[in-house]
């Protein structure tokens, strides 16, 4: 059964009510989870903070149909406000830059509000730590919207590792490389390039934060497995840039596994080069986000297999994922609707008091939120002592 | 601008109100469109005839949320009933079995309501005609989702041709291999595969109809070529199956191209090979829709090149049809949804009064479905005169 | 064993003399055959008319090492002379433009020295079957450098469907693009156009009888299936051309396989796009000339998988094919090689009275040159009478 | 004009003569090292000391057409006689394990014999120093063959970035995986796997040597760049096995630009996947061994582009080093055969007393051997210090 036929299938009374915080005009992750919650038609999108400018944030209210008196200004407003409606909001998604993250969701929680949260979850460690405390306080669902847990192949991957077809695992080698940082674009005007190279929206890592987090959650989600030591190397090429542009590590995971992860954001010829390939004793796999339909993989002694989404060696867990047949592409906005999808799921069975399907514990909590933090810290950390091997608290 | 930021920013008053005809439970296009139609945020779901059986039509509609008072169980009544509401449909969404294509569309086109229609337009040459006529005298919107004129990449390569950067046409490679049907599936009970060899519901052409037709019509909105004469063989490759399941065809296109067309469903390790190579005396393309975001691109004397969805060499037509960066894949769906989101455009400017913007030129007609029924009958024809050439009127 | 420890295992008494018509200075396919020759060291060569122009013959052959004696200024005095040595060639490597292939394979058949001939046999059904005749009136070995069966995948390929692995074949698609003359190169002084599209020197087929004869006798050789009857369109696109630069194709195999070949020297991005694609009842494969040693292989209801030579589910056949090991690309000129290598296996093993090997089996002999001219002027007479469907002698 | 051509158009008086050490019955090496030196016609192989088994040397000689007078039963035996006779060989190729490379290239060396050796040039920094000396003192030619630097499209690459076309260089991705000791092959009685995994006859490295070297060679040819320092982890994950079988490397070049290399024997899914990548201010390529005759190069800014050998891009570097047309596959065998004919013109430079053609700067040298030997030294320092950075000396 298809996730959209599931969800058709009378598996809920009404569509979720969901808030928005930041993603006013102009604000391309805004219509990006926007269409996330479309997709599977379990959210309706009825009122919004989007941005911090308040004529902006009416227009653009008023653009994609919030009645004017849920287009609040402020997104502290926000929470006091629909907290008290009777129809009030289900959930927020906070879209906004990075350092915004924790006071918004700090604020819907203690509205006790579910949040649906941008990564990474903070700019701090100490924030982090402060939102998973106020998680479990207030006893409310928190999504992180680390996407790649959300295709079909990864939780494919997932499920292969897990049930020991690839033995045990000896390797991880993870990297994310792109080129949109390869001049200075920030002094560019490019509203993204300016704001995610200013450590006081991003944090502590530049290409770090951005992208070698999701590299990093993308492999311990995929494999399992835990890194327990990094040795790395952040770089700034481009020079006047503030923060890194160009990460190298080598793992040591929790169990004997190695691996290297490598993000870049001065690397011409990728777009977005996300792959991770993983070895085990019995056989690998290799998955990359530009084609991400597809695992390839390879039993030792037997020739490589195309293992597809919908296709004869594809199990259950990519069938969950999954829209449409075998051969017709899924892509970035289907893997980011499934994560939208499986929070509806976790978030009606937790207002139910129902238990959560299995889905739900594959998405990211504010726990891989604040371990992505921990990361970045031991990254920085790592590279300040000429690459020394810090320890990741497990 | 993405697609969703102009869809949503202000040019619209409220959501479009949509009805189904067909889709009901465990049908796979039914949950497509409606995926499709939700993505821009368009369209509302209101109405639907969604199954020939009374309860399940029920059940089905309640299962996506329409009221119980616009679940119909035929189309023609809710046709009529639609027409007379206040806040009746703006546009039906036929997705039944190829059959009921031609009377539902004429149902509701009588009623003076929108139609897009699941390709094929009809079962036969002369209900195209009927339609096509019905169109005219209805002066509403019709629109065939023939989806691949929706991909980026495909209008990327149109603009491309028409721009002359490809010099004068040669040669047209189309091809759109399945394996599906490599065994007597219909006979296992599969509903698909029952419906789609059987001539009662499906028309004429087997594999011809149901992917050759994709091909022919890719191949002539890409080019904008038109195929003067085609010399055809369709051939039945499983024991007992009551149409083609495989198609070879020579083509003649108007202006002096050449071409051929190869479609099958009897070709292993093909989940939906749908390709088109197109060169010219300058340059050449070549597309595959298991890849719909990368165009590859030879001028002759210089490297082969790779043009981006959203990359450095794509054009105003691909970036019209995007919605998100570079780097993250889009597919099916997204391409699918670019036909509902221009046709809502033509329709709010149908209904306005207003002329079309430039994509609504790029929408499938009515006159395209007539010309894909009479190239299944050029097919048919050539096939039993010994693969005679046989003329398409132009 | 590889072919190379098995030729350097005892298996000789000593190299075979080799002597070469044509391959003068700056013949692209003398250096090729010499190459070949060379690589599994079974032959010296020790004579040559390399050269029309005597002049050019003997600076050519001193360029080589041949001594000045035996630097012929024309084949038949080369075909007199060295029949009368007791130390003359055991054999000529025939490397001419094609209308000097008959002529000169006549002179060397006639004074009882076996030959190798570059393809096309002729420029004749005629002048084929006469060398046919000639063949075997002499008793010697005669091996046409149809090179592509000499690829470890193609015989792997071949050992496949041989086996049933495949089941009944189905499908035959066969396709050799090239890019070469989309322009009229042959205007530009550049003396491999000149002849190749020059009737008197080239024959009745363009690029059918440059490449389409590959695309044939390697489709053929692949699956062992013999096509009975085609349905051809020849076009010469670039003005002026005198010969077809553009070949499409239907194809009827005895047993009722279908296929089409489209061959092309008009296609921007195309270096040598020879791609053969087989599909049967219980399984397929792609090969494709550019990635040789990859098979792409699909049973029905499996995942794909890469066959590699030298990989685990690489056999016999392939690793007689074979000098390194798996993971170590081998290509054109190894291919090539082959050819020569089993022509030597076969000559050693005629001279001696012993029987041949399995591999001779698979050499291309004067019947398949025949074959191919008969495939040239079949296709030239279904396109002169307007695709009409021609009989190929079985 | 091509390779063969070159060497075929009176470049030379006679082949040089050729002896080897190794490469007896059943080893790979000499098979393939014998294929490099017959293919371009620079070499006749005359002499030999082919196992240290006498009767399996002599009849290794016979196997391959050496007279038994020059089928030696040792190296120093072999080394002596030949320096002695009138027609002694000019060069000798040493293919033997590695512990046997120093003494055996010091006893040719000595007798004022050119050499050929396969890398590594010795078992520790200490016998690779002693040679670099010998072939100082001596005068002689010694040529190491890394393989990978006669490979066209390094070439190319090698050419473009001191160009500039790249700008500066700041980042080096390089890896080498293989999967054929994911088990304990070395215990089946395997005799590759047995000497790569030991000490004795390995040196210090496992995969570091075997591989690894091959991986940093490359990285500092294509690039002229210098690793300055390295921060490395080496693991085996074979239980039993004596040597490292997996590598993970920061690099830091001179000049500043960084990168990374894994090498792996434990990759399942790789039989040999050597990789570079290389990314400067201005533009990037990617190569890889498996496809060897394409180079993708993206220029920031413009679409990926595809070089091709031979192709439209590719420059006098790459067509130095190329046999056959472009499209026309070329492989490992070609490229291993470029550093024996690049050789064969540094030995007849050397011989005459002329100044060396450019190619001959290409060719891998003593100093560079007794480079890749600090290079392992160096790895097997960092990892010991829990991967401290270690200097390399530039």
């Amino acid at each position: 059964m298809t996730i959209e036929a599931a969800n058709e299938a009378g598996l809920r009374g009404r569509r979720l009510r969901l808030g928005m915080v930041g993603g006013g005009r102009g604000a391309v992750s805004g219509a990006v989870h926007r269409i996330a919650a479309r997709l599977d038609d379990q959210y309706e999108l009825v009122a919004g903070a989007l941005s911090a400018d308040p004529e902006r944030a009416r227009a653009s209210a008023a653009d994609i149909g919030i009645a004017p008196e849920r287009a609040y200004a402020d997104f502290r407003t926000m929470a006091g406000a629909e907290a008290k409606r009777v129809d009030g909001i289900d959930v927020v998604a906070i879209v906004t830059p990075n350092h915004l993250h924790h006071p918004a969701a700090r604020a819907f929680l203690d509205a006790r509000i579910h949040v649906i949260c941008d990564k990474p979850i903070s700019r701090t460690v100490e924030e982090a730590e402060d939102l998973v405390q106020a998680v479990q306080a207030s006893g409310k669902v928190f999504v992180l919207t680390h996407n790649y847990p959300g295709y079909p192949m990864m939780r494919q991957a997932r499920e292969m590792v897990a049930s020991g077809e690839l033995g045990t695992l000896r390797l991880v080698q993870v990297e994310y490389p792109q080129e949109w940082l390869t001049t200075p674009l920030e002094r560019s005007g490019q509203k993204q390039a300016e704001w995610r190279t200013d450590p006081a929206r991003s944090g502590a890592g530049g290409c770090l934060g951005d992208i070698g987090t999701h590299a990093f959650n993308l492999a311990e989600f995929a494999t399992g497995l835990r890194v327990e030591r990094l040795a790395a190397e952040l770089t700034t090429f481009v020079p006047g840039r503030q923060l890194d542009d160009n990460v190298q590590m080598m793992l040591r995971f929790a169990g004997g596994a190695r691996g290297s992860l490598w993000s870049s954001q001065v690397a011409p010829g990728n777009e977005n080069g996300l792959q991770l390939r993983v070895y085990g004793e019995k056989a690998a796999f290799v998955w990359r986000q530009d084609h991400p339909d597809y695992l390839h993989y390879t039993q030792f002694g037997k020739p490589p297999a195309l293992i597809t989404r919908g296709g004869p060696a594809a199990g259950q867990a990519a069938a969950h994922a999954t829209r449409i047949p075998a051969g017709h592409p899924e892509g970035y906005l289907e893997g980011f609707a499934q994560i939208y999808a499986d929070a509806a799921s976790l978030i009606r069975a937790h207002d139910a008091k129902r238990p959560p399907g299995p889905a739900a514990a594959l998405l990211p909590t504010a726990g891989d939120g604040l371990r992505a933090m921990r990361f970045i810290a031991a990254a920085v950390e790592s590279s300040r002592r000429d690459s020394a091997w810090v320890t990741l608290p497990l």
